[in-house]
């Protein structure tokens, strides 16, 4: 069967895969994104995994690359800058890739990469109008509309995570500005709006025992379960935030639903009863009822990589690209 | 030359208009909205416009009637609510005209009716991606993205107007809630601007020999061309709010243009140039400079009933809508 390799660039991690055109991932690896001193050594730590997936696969038909990465240019095939990532400005990654390995490489963003895998294998395959969300380091999203992917006028659409939080406490963002969704709809945001909670409020806490530098989304996520009240009001917060906010999208855009991916949607109904009552709440009367939040049907750390090797194995540039 | 007949239902006005295939208007008519005592009075005053349009051109070929009007639902053709119409729940618009001329009649939302004018006459002609406000009595809006028109899920997008500004006073909407954009950003809400600021300032201005009942927007931007201090002041707060909101609905689609168009858009530079200025404030870095905000290339009467004329002249559902 056809297949593709599949490079997925977080904030945090960065995953390589072996896809085929079912839809299987046939092997997988992983590293740490920040582990590398410079561009040149990250690119050969991933080229050592590529090898790493393929060798088990001698006899398999590889189509070509799909890279799926924060704030990139899908235009150019670039990675203009980046909050999360310590590349400076326009590295060429897609010409990277092709020249390596001799095969078309495709360049997508990450979290329009999961959009196209929601669409193509997951909860969104009846939509022709939704929203992703990629609920991780940071918060990015993929738009489909029209059955097409949005990417923006010069490629730079889907940053919903810098959409602006106004009339609350304005928090520093990694963008170098104040105050946008993600520094509070993100598993780094959840830590902070923890944070804010234990100065605010005088209940005990179990997440008083810990310190911003060791604390986790997945701690909060326990503490939250076990009914922890800190950990519990955190979730209703973070619910809020982003339910009121994507309201505003709604308004605009009217998808027919908005699906969570990434670490920190992995806390299911803690996060999405508060985001859809939210949500409903902001919405205009004739819109409340008509818009789902609803988990992503990929495995979170599957829907990018299974995107941006649908990239390489269809012709999707063509399709919905 | 093919011809259709051409319908924009304001919540002030209502326009009717013949229409030809290159986009001229060979006759037009108009009718205060709110002048009828019934839908059914409203209706019989838009038919005898309709016949009096039509009267000196008997030899035209009439391909069908296209119909712009405020929160309808253009899939079944029906105007569901409205914050500025006195209709009850869904009114079959689209069924009426099509039984009363036996011709076939379409249905799109104004703001909708206009972006698509500016698609196929006006200054988008050009661009894939772009966004059209309407600033009238209240905020309509219309999406272009992939070089189609976003509808939504079921037909309900493009209420940008009803996006909400938060952090700021809360000021009710026609719509039932409070903080919508279009309390600030419209004919109407500069005049409500106007007064806050007449009670927040002690500066003197002509506009404090007014009434609220009085005021117009024209007053307004006679006033700020003439250098009134709170006239100047109103136009710089609404396109301040209208940037920083703008900015929101960019980070997510990034178009390459917003377009205003209606009564408020008329005030040219005193609107644009704050709007431009605080658009580019609240964008993402990478997107400043990007993205441009311009007059509507078509007159604020003409758009609306230009895009709702192509429905009809022109398959317009198949390719576009």
């Amino acid at each position: 069967m056809d297949t593709a390799i599949s490079i997925d660039i977080g904030g945090t991690n960065t995953k390589i895969a072996l896809v085929d055109a079912s839809g299987a991932i046939l092997a997988r690896e992983r590293l740490h994104t920040r582990a590398s001193q410079s561009a040149e050594s990250y690119f050969e730590a991933i080229f050592e995994r590529i090898e790493r997936v393929c060798r088990p696969f001698p006899g398999r038909q590889l189509l070509g690359i799909g890279i799926g990465a924060p704030a990139c240019n899908e235009y150019d095939g670039t990675i203009e800058r980046s909050a999360n990532l310590l590349f400076e400005d326009r590295v060429p990654i897609r010409q990277i890739f092709a020249d390596r390995y001799q095969l078309p490489a495709h360049l997508v963003k990450d979290a329009n990469a999961a959009a196209l895998g929601e669409k193509l294998f997951g909860g969104g395959r009846q939509m022709d109008d939704f929203i992703l969300l990629t609920l991780g380091t940071g918060l990015g999203g993929g738009i489909i509309l029209n059955g097409r992917l949005v990417s923006g006028a010069s490629g730079l659409a889907s940053e919903m995570g810098h959409m602006r939080v106004t009339g609350a406490e304005e928090r520093q963002c990694g963008c170098g500005r104040r105050g946008c969704l993600e520094t509070f709809v993100s598993a780094t945001g959840i830590i902070r709006t923890v944070f804010a909670l234990l100065a605010e409020e005088t209940v005990d806490s179990r997440l008083r025992h810990l310190s911003y530098a060791e604390v986790t989304a997945r701690h909060i996520s326990e503490a939250a379960r076990a009914g922890d009240p800190i950990a519990r009001l955190a979730y209703e917060r973070t619910g809020a935030v982003l339910g009121a906010k994507m309201a505003d999208l709604v308004a605009a855009i009217e998808p027919e639903a908005i699906f969570l991916s990434g670490g920190l949607a992995q806390a299911g109904d803690l996060l999405l009863q508060p985001a859809r009552k939210h949500l409903d709440k902001n919405l205009l009367h004739l819109m409340r009822g008509k818009v789902n939040i609803l988990p992503s049907q990929l495995g979170a750390d599957d829907a990018a990589l299974l995107g941006a090797a649908s990239l390489a194995l269809f012709n999707q540039k063509e399709k919905i690209l």
